[in-house]
């Protein structure tokens, strides 16, 4: 594990911030690169060809995923862009029901940017990549003038192995099937937008951002024959949802009442205006599998940290009149469509 | 091959600015995937299973690379930033003997680009991803607050294919190889600046920005013991023979009389105040192996349309006082180092 205390290997009183320069491909950049980068995702495949990692992989079939973080604020209760460019992108390979291998590291760093976040940054996805169990083996340095940026953006782009016969996706979904998720709603989402808004809570409250690597290996594991596995980021739960049952050309009904969602993160909600429904989160996702066997997956789920709330929330019906349908608690039928406009700018 | 004159799938009457909303998970997000990036890079593994691309591969070893790319301006003389994104990225790989096969593309887009602009790039990308021979299989959004990025950044990653004892890198090259490059030098940095700068010339500069795998291709197929190749991008030529030389512990010494550079480039040069040889490339990349197999390898540079003017510029020598030295036209021999600050900011 990253020792967080590590001093910055740039020394700071000759370089506090990020300068063109650190991007222009000469010294300032070699330096960066060897001291800063180098150190902190030490291993054997980093850039050894230079132009690129070469890999032995121990299958030939793969999953291949990308992701950009602009969050704002860089750093937030429960995590920060970091450990979110790394987790964000290993949970996507594990949704593909992939084993997460590799990672590039694309960093887009505003001038100016103070040297020290940069380097607290790059320890915590060093610390989030040895969690995870990936390599990062390659990457990329860019500095954009200061004014045309917002301190950092991070791409992470992840290679992970499918093992034969693993075809997991919304395709695979069948009517009748149970749908899954792994615990309460919303806090990831609503973390972020407490600490830009300067928001206090009575509970304090973290983003969910976690690793789901491990558990989806745990179900890979177990042969349970799962049709489709999400994560629910961006547009949250509702908008997952809808993707999935359009792509599918099918209809999904939940039922409000059994989904999960903290005291504060309602509270949260109805002060600032938003449905936990469209909420982003970083650790939590969603399993679509024949109903005989959602109680040995619902057991899974609850035997990990990371499922110990799971709950059964719906199922898949034929195709009605749309994608998304909630059951609220008085029994209504409502349909949940995707928002049109702006729920939460950049919480990913 | 795309029509470039195909008109914009999102109606610009409607939408003629990217909003927040087109990467807020919603409705626009779905909109501009669907209509636009699927359009364009359609292909049967774009997003199979959805939170990344499920692939088969040829080979088990694998080359991995990453590049962001933030040039301003967005178009420039003999390309622009889609086209850029994806030859850059599969130049790469080419570098480390890999046939690319597939990309990521991660677009990061300030609120308020024009859409026109977006599709002008993405159809540029998908021409120059055809004509690479590459499939762009997955890919991701982000909108970021006006004034918090500047127009378009685009993140891509690629994946390629290695032929079995294939190692090619800074570590393979030996005392005594020669040094071989393709063609003259500077013209992209020179056309970017040319343009950011409003400068005329009398004669028109292009950029040399060109896709090298397929001449790659061919030299891998010769099975010439290539030792080491690198395409002389950011830092340009000097940059680049600096960190082979350093990783390998040895001295490159090249001639300068040897190198191409065009009157006009040259003349640019002087009138910015730059040196050609740091000045950036996107076409051009030189090649180190043995001595015996230099004249072979020109012969097959010389036939092919990206390598006319290939030369041969100099050779390893045993570790000297500097990684990189220039022997000038005089006879003299100058040490050739990285540069300290910052010569062409954004030019890729």
């Amino acid at each position: 594990m990253t020792d967080f205390n590590q001093s910055c290997p740039i020394p700071i009183a000759d370089y506090p911030h990020i300068l063109l320069a650190h991007g222009g491909g000469g010294r300032l950049m070699n330096q960066l690169i060897e001291r800063m980068f180098r150190k902190a995702f030490d291993n054997p495949e980093l850039n050894h060809c230079h132009d690129g990692a070469c890999l032995d992989l121990p299958a030939q079939r793969i999953a291949l995923t990308t992701d950009s973080y602009v969050v704002h604020p860089l750093f937030f209760p429960g995590g920060d862009i970091g450990s979110m460019a790394v987790y964000g992108t290993v949970n996507d390979l594990a949704m593909c029901g992939a084993l997460p291998l590799y990672l590039t590291a694309g960093f887009i760093i505003e001038e100016g940017l103070p040297m020290e976040t940069l380097w607290r940054v790059v320890q915590s996805m060093s610390h989030a990549a040895r969690e995870a169990g990936v390599s990062v083996v390659t990457g990329d340095t860019k500095v954009v003038n200061h004014g045309k940026g917002d301190g950092l953006f991070i791409n992470t782009a992840g290679v992970g192995v499918l093992k034969p016969g693993i075809e997991i996706g919304p395709r695979q979904i069948r009517e009748g099937d149970a749908i899954l998720l792994n615990g309460d709603i919303g806090s990831h989402g609503i973390a972020i937008m407490a600490r830009r808004e300067g928001l206090e809570f009575e509970t304090a409250l973290e983003s969910d951002l976690a690793n789901l690597s491990g558990l989806v290996q745990e179900l890979m594991e177990s042969h349970l024959p799962i049709h489709c596995m999400r994560d629910l980021t961006r547009g949250g739960l509702a908008s997952a949802l809808n993707e999935i049952a359009s792509t599918a050309d099918l209809t999904i009904e939940i039922h409000e009442n059994q989904i999960p969602v903290k005291a504060a993160v309602r509270g949260a909600c109805g002060l600032l205006g938003l449905d936990p429904l469209y909420v982003a989160n970083e650790g939590r996702f969603i399993i679509i599998l024949p109903e005989e066997d959602a109680e040995p997956c619902l057991s899974i789920l609850q035997a990990h940290p990371l499922g110990a709330q799971a709950v059964r929330i719906g199922s898949v019906r034929k195709k009605g009149t749309a994608p998304v349908e909630l059951v609220t608690p008085f029994g209504l039928h409502r349909i949940l469509d995707l928002l049109s406009g702006e729920q939460l700018p950049r919480i990913c």
